[in-house]
């Protein structure tokens, strides 16, 4: 007898199930609303008043609402609001780039109350243990400077410049870093105590867009960081999309030249090749006409007019715009929101890969930079601790 | 008060809902098992007995399953064996391509009965009414042919060569039948009094794919299809993905080429103009020194050890194995299947695609030719249909 295996199939046996789906859709309500009372939560979830205050009353216990004071009065008792219990703890988010660390400590509505940036290990060439022992580090003199109650540290996210498997928080691949298989998660859990929650670095940063930047109004878009390396988040329909293999969004590898020669196993890929840092750094020394030069030379150089920058950055742009087609083409978000250091270059860059879409693309989707900025790693990183946080007090419920 | 908007923040309120999803995955038990005893469904589905009997009653009444006889008693009482009611109602499928219109019969199991080909009124010309009464004729003169009940005849289900909406059946853009904004369901339920399911045929093909062929095993595939044109059917856990503006998996759009100087707005995109049949023949042409050549010609020679053929399909398979690239990066299927006419090349042209593919992808996922091979089209109509009668049948209990 087969067993029906999408999740579109499965049938709904389990009550307990029913119960924690409804208390993550009120705490998203309270937490998009800032405050609400039952009714309300009740009205916006349309959920039965019995159920609400049944769901509440876990809520609280479980630490993650709390009571804000009594509401206005529309003639009766006046209500009470609920909000997040934001401040019960911590988590602390890790972005590690290749070439910087960041820590920050986040409150249960991502707001980073506190920051530290250190080189990246990777940069440093310090490898495995050593490595994780630098990142222990810099995460214990963050909470020490900040001045928070490190018992109140409720959970690690971290986000990794590669290949990662979250469900066992082993980073399998991360060249930028050197490292192969190593068990993030668990050196860390042993290091602090705590619950660790890894994940790919710009699909955190993709996580981070949904809950605190455009997720607001989009709820399909590719969140795509242009830096060293080129990465991509996939959000469709609110969720991260992950791919048979945990490698959807890799787009480094897309081939933009069907007759490229490069070889990509395990290194640079096409796209990447062509339309990273390194490459405009190279294109914008050509154009420049000097030895050595910095992506945002280039882009300085072509928003004052100089004229051999102007067509480096258009042919930079076309190749951009190569791949969006293709990711206009293939999933057909609303839109692609764009991340990473070179999104730095602004409208400089963004007008001609837009003009290039529209003529390459006929649902071409709106291009828009990042709402996080630079910020949207660290807050990607705090976001998948945050997560973690909430989904161990629902089980504990 | 900001209602969460999406599905997976959504609360669960509605034990209808559940009800019918549960409906849904006993459907789909009993149509994989052939046939299933109450108590074989329970233990598939995970529901408690009383659940399943309850809702095999309302699946019964429904006219959507039937008892087959008595199953074999592994000691107690032999237990009452259901099966599909599949001869109750037929299904109209018609597969609209921008050569030939074909239409099929079929049983609620997806088999196709009775079939007939047409040229398709794009070829002849014929738009507006006139097309919509000559794949009308061509329906009521299958049946005919067929000897089955003209009123057994429960839904039609349509797939269209372009941008369709299905919720509104309008064919908005369909180039190949030179149809703009066409209300095609509107049209043939005045013409037969059941209900229309359109939608766009290759996503009709991937959804025949799914239920029919490589679904059995793939819950995340990429159904393409390479004839005159080319677009996907995008299959994320068992569901299609439409994308925001319903025209996910138009993949012909894709720009394989970042310096490709052609516009696309409603035309053929760069992949489509670099590896559809039109391309093929004329590189085709160009190898084998003729005026003149089609598709299968250039294969053929390849096959047989024709030098500047093989080249000519060495270069066809690189500039597919580039889209393809594309799609691993993004989507990160378990598989890209491949129909459509050019698919009938086989082996000549899937080999060199799979080893170039090997190249460029470090997460390359498996080709595979249709198992539905050139029907795919046809039994994706007939699935329209299909999902009609059963949605519309669990509505009425």
């Amino acid at each position: 007898m087969q067993k029906p295996d999408s999740a579109a199939d499965r049938a709904i046996t389990d009550i307990a199930d029913v119960r924690k789906h409804n208390m993550r859709a009120i705490l998203r309500v309270v937490e998009q609303s800032g405050q609400a009372s039952r009714a309300d939560i009740a009205r916006a979830c349309g959920l039965s008043q019995p159920t609400v205050c049944s769901a509440v009353d876990g809520l609280i216990e479980a630490g993650l609402l709390s009571v804000a004071g009594e509401g206005s009065s529309t003639g009766g008792r006046p209500p009470i609001m609920l909000e997040l219990n934001s401040d019960s703890v911590f988590a602390v988010g890790v972005d590690l780039g290749g070439t910087n660390l960041r820590v920050g400590l986040a409150d249960l509505a991502g707001t980073i109350v506190a920051r530290c940036e250190w080189p990246s290990p990777g940069k440093l060439g310090t490898k495995g243990e050593a490595a994780v022992s630098y990142v222990a580090r810099a995460i214990r003199d963050t909470v020490t400077d900040s001045g928070l109650d490190p018992s109140r540290m409720g959970a690690i996210g971290l986000g990794a410049p590669g290949v990662t498997d979250p469900s066992t928080g082993v980073v399998s691949i991360a060249p930028a870093l050197g490292w192969q298989n190593t068990p993030v998660a668990s050196m860390l859990r042993d290091e602090f105590g705590v619950p660790v929650r890894v994940d790919n670095d710009v699909n955190a940063a993709a996580m981070a867009e949904l809950h605190y930047g455009y997720g607001q109004e989009l709820r399909d878009f590719v969140f795509v960081s242009i830096g060293t390396g080129i990465g991509s988040g996939i959000v469709i329909d609110g969720r991260l999309h992950r791919g048979a293999s945990g490698a959807a969004g890799e787009i480094g590898y897309m081939v933009i030249d069907h007759t490229w020669s490069g070889s990509t196993t395990y290194d640079f890929g096409c796209f990447e090749s062509m339309a990273a840092a390194g490459a405009i750094a190279a294109m914008a020394a050509e154009a420049l006409g000097v030895d050595d030069a910095l992506p945002e030379d280039l882009f300085r150089a072509a928003g004052s007019g100089h004229r051999a920058a102007g067509q480096a950055v258009k042919a930079i742009a076309d190749r951009i715009a190569a791949a969006f087609s293709c990711i206009a083409a293939l999933i057909d978000p609303q839109a692609i929101v764009i991340g990473g250091g070179i999104s730095g270059a602004g409208e400089v860059l963004l007008e001609p890969v837009r003009e290039r879409l529209a003529q390459l693309s006929p649902f071409a989707p709106e291009l828009r930079a990042s709402r996080l900025g630079t910020d949207a790693g660290l807050v990607g990183a705090a976001v998948l601790g945050i997560e973690e946080i909430k989904e161990r007090a629902l089980q504990s419920i």
